[in-house]
């Protein structure tokens, strides 16, 4: 029963309320460990970060996607998609979603949701915005790279709690199509997105999506509740049949939600010492399970740790 | 509805029957399309396979394992892991799966299946087998690399039909954790591994785990099965309570299913042209959706078709 059982540090377990519940006081921000320190573990650095290492998600910021199962929660990147945020919260405040469904569930890639009729009205939101694929990568936009060499860019890391890559030459940033990551579907046009039709990745990263489609934020909370959607049998694994939608019962900001009903999140805030330590631990594994530490991380491979307010 | 509709091709559905039922008789085999000609879409290029691109599944290399929700098809990799191949027949003669249940399935990461009591005896097969982390990369193991570079390992491609990697340097290849790929679970002890309990990648392949623990096999149908398993609430995905244990009628070797009951299923070589095309196709997605061909896949991001024989 144990067999793989200390393999890997769980994903996401930090997400359920009390598993960090041992966070020390007094823990400060730690340093990744040089070589001649024992190595500490994921949950062990988690265990002795500071309060100042993590952020409030904020209200403005943050969707609340109420479905049968229960509620995901989505923190929306404006500085990497500042257009489809403004018209995202447009949609979310006309109510836009409420009522939609989730109509796709491709295996191994997205699930999607939407007006499986395109014909609710937009109101006040735009029905084209700016292909916010890419942003300046100016010294104003924080930026942790990785150590690591990746495939589909010059540089990876993190911004702002988001997993992001980086072109030097052409001074560009954007963010990465990780798992969890959510983005706004479009048309052949590049400006034919809007935000009214929203997908999360659900499988292994599909990388070939950067910069060729918006990213507008990720997935905090209630993964598993997208991820074991049903697949669709039509093609590109939409569902074939009206029955077979997840019905959504609403969309709201965090924000226009009253303090009680809201989920109270922290994220590790990827500017720290602590979180550089937690890239160190995935990069090279040193517990008694492994045999090979891999040296090396892929961007998509790195959790991005969210927990309820100790 | 069609947003995102074009954005990539759907991966895993030519497993459905009929799906590349346009199969031209005279199609020949591929070459990589060089840049002055058309580029050609995965549908294209497999529309003109040839029979001979495409390799039936061995019989005494295929399990089934029949789960409520339907079969799930795996192809076993004995020139990786001989010995585990060897035990997993056995236990699998032996009826040792059956009755047993999926005991795991841990967002992101894997669903895993075996015995929750860990007490059913193991017969005729072995407790422990030797570390089958790695192969010797000699002249007679086939191996198609990829043109690109991979962070994880020196070199990685394809090997008889499934993702892989090499090290030239240290004379060593390996099977790389894939989503669909199948491993067998072990305890601290290199040796501790022995086929009794498998579990199967279904998130952002885990890559650290390479030679660190045997694959076995890739599942070839019926991953959407297995990805779409209730998330565990335990601590590591796994199942807390036994009702939610997902019962396994039976596993069975291929070849000891009667003809007729059978999964007929047949894939792509992966030392044909014709899959060189199809890696090319996934390294720049030319079609009119993509603005910006990423010029590079993961190895995890080609899909290894199987579909029934036309």
């Amino acid at each position: 029963m144990t067999r793989l059982a200390r393999c890997v540090w769980p994903l996401y377990a930090v997400l359920a309320a009390g598993t960090v519940a041992a966070q020390s006081p007094q823990g400060g921000a730690v340093a990744a460990a040089p070589s001649q320190t024992p190595p500490r573990t994921v949950s062990e650095i988690l265990a002795a970060t500071a309060p100042s290492d993590w952020r409030a998600l904020d209200p403005e910021n943050t969707l609340y996607l109420e479905l049968p199962q229960g509620r995901v929660v989505v923190e929306l990147a404006p500085a990497f998609a500042p257009q489809h945020a403004v018209n995202i919260r447009m949609l979310v405040r006309q109510k836009y979603f409420d009522g939609l469904a989730i109509i796709r569930s491709q295996d191994n890639f997205v699930v999607q949701w939407g007006d499986p009729e395109n014909k609710r009205p937009l109101g006040a939101a735009h029905a084209r915005l700016p292909p916010e694929f890419t942003v300046a990568a100016t010294a104003g936009l924080p930026f942790e790279p990785l150590p690591d060499r990746d495939g589909y860019a010059a540089q990876v890391g993190f911004s702002q709690g988001f997993p992001a890559a980086r072109d030097p030459a052409r001074g560009e940033a954007w963010l990465t199509h990780c798992y969890g990551m959510v983005g706004a579907g479009r048309a052949n046009e590049p400006e034919s997105g809007n935000g009214a039709e929203l997908y999360v990745v659900t499988g292994h990263a599909p990388r070939q999506l950067d910069r060729n489609i918006a990213l507008v934020g990720r997935v905090v909370r209630g993964m598993e509740l997208l991820s074991t959607m049903p697949r669709g049998t039509g093609p590109l694994g939409f569902y074939e049949k009206p029955e077979q939608y997840v019905p959504i019962a609403s969309v709201r900001v965090a924000a226009d939600v009253p303090a009680a009903e809201r989920t109270p999140l922290e994220v590790l805030r990827t500017d720290t010492a602590s979180f550089r330590a937690v890239v160190e631990a995935r990069r090279n594994r040193r517990d008694d399970w492994y045999l090979v530490p891999a040296g090396y991380v892929d961007v998509c491979n790195v959790p991005i740790m969210a927990r309820p307010p100790p």
